[in-house]
C-alpha cells in the first residue's frame, strides 16, 4: 500500500516556510491505518519487546494501537503535570527556550525492552529527552520509532547511538 | 479480568480533593488493555460505524487501539491551534472560563456514524462539545464511549439525548 499518498502536505504550517505532514488523512483511511500497524507488528514481534511507550499526543496514537495489538503494556510519556504519581523528567530544546517531558517512574523497571514511538523525527529533540527518561528508570530503549522521518532535519544525529526506524522518510 | 484492581486511586490530584482515577496503571498492563479493547471490539463490530473519533490525549490511547484492531479510520479531536487544515470548532465550560476543542472539517462526511470515545465521564462537558463538532459536519454520533464513568458527577444529564456507554464506573 502507497502510505505516502494518504498523507497530507500542508504549507505554513505551524509557521510560515513549513511544510507539514498531515497524518490525520492516514488515520482516518481505516486500510492505510491498519496497514501501519500491521508493518510495525510484523517489525516488533510481542517476544521481542517488554513495553511500548508513546509520545504525547500522536506517539499515543500509533504506540498504544500497537500495544493492544501485540497485547503488550502501553506507557504514555507526556507533558509537564499531567501524571498523577512521581515521576521522571528530561528536558529538549525548542528554537527558543527549553520544554519538558516526564514518564511515571515505576513505569519501566530495571532491564525492561522498551521501544519508544512518535509519529515524527524532525531534530530528535523530544525523542532523546524520552530515551533519557526509560535509562534513568533503568530501562533500555529497544528501539527509537518513527511513522515519518524528515532527513534534512538530521535527528538521527540527534539521537546518535540509538537505532532508529522510520516507516516513511521525506 | 476485574480491570478496577488495575486502575491506581490517587488523592487530591490534580488539586486537593479530588481522588483521581489513574488508568497508567492498566494501560502497562498489556493483558489489561488488551482487555479492555477487546471488550470495545465485541461493542463496536466494525460495521455498525464509519469512524472512531478519540478525544485529545487520553482519548487517542483508547480509539486509535479500537479502530486499528477493527479495520477502521480514526479521527483526532484536538485542542485548539493542533490541526493543519480547516476545522470546526466548539466550546465548553469549565469551572473558570472555557475551553475549545476543534475537528478537521474532512474529517467527519454528512451520515457517517462516528463513535466518540474519551478516557473519563465526569462532568461531561468536553463529550458534549465533541457531539458538536461530529454534529456540525454532518455526522451521526453513534454512541460516547468512556473507560471510567464517575457517576456522582452527572455527566450523563450534560450528555442528555446521547447514548452513553462506560465499561467501569465509580
Amino acid at each position: 500500500m502507497d502510505l505516502k499518498s494518504t498523507i497530507r502536505s500542508i504549507p505554513d504550517f505551524p509557521k510560515p516556510g513549513i511544510l507539514f505532514r498531515d497524518i490525520s488523512t492516514l488515520l482516518k483511511d481505516g486500510a492505510a491505518f491498519s496497514c501501519v500497524i500491521d508493518r510495525l507488528a510484523q517489525r516488533y514481534p510481542a517476544d521481542s519487546l517488554d513495553a511500548i511507550a508513546g509520545i504525547e499526543s500522536r506517539g499515543f496514537i500509533f504506540g498504544a494501537a500497537l500495544a493492544a495489538k501485540q497485547g503488550m503494556g502501553f506507557i504514555p510519556i507526556r507533558k509537564p503535570g499531567k501524571l498523577p504519581a512521581k515521576t521522571v523528567s528530561a528536558q529538549y530544546s525548542l528554537e527558543y527556550g527549553t520544554d519538558t517531558i516526564e514518564m511515571h517512574v515505576d513505569a519501566v523497571s530495571p532491564g525492561m525492552r522498551v521501544l519508544l514511538i512518535d509519529d515524527l523525527l524532525a531534530t530528535g529533540g523530544t525523542m532523546r529527552a524520552a530515551c533519557e527518561l526509560v535509562e534513568k528508570t533503568g530501562g533500555i530503549v529497544a528501539e527509537c520509532c518513527f511513522i515519518i522521518e524528515l532527513a534534512d532535519l538530521k535527528g538521527r544525529e540527534a539521537l546518535a547511538g540509538k537505532t532508529i526506524f522510520s516507516l516513511l522518510t521525506y
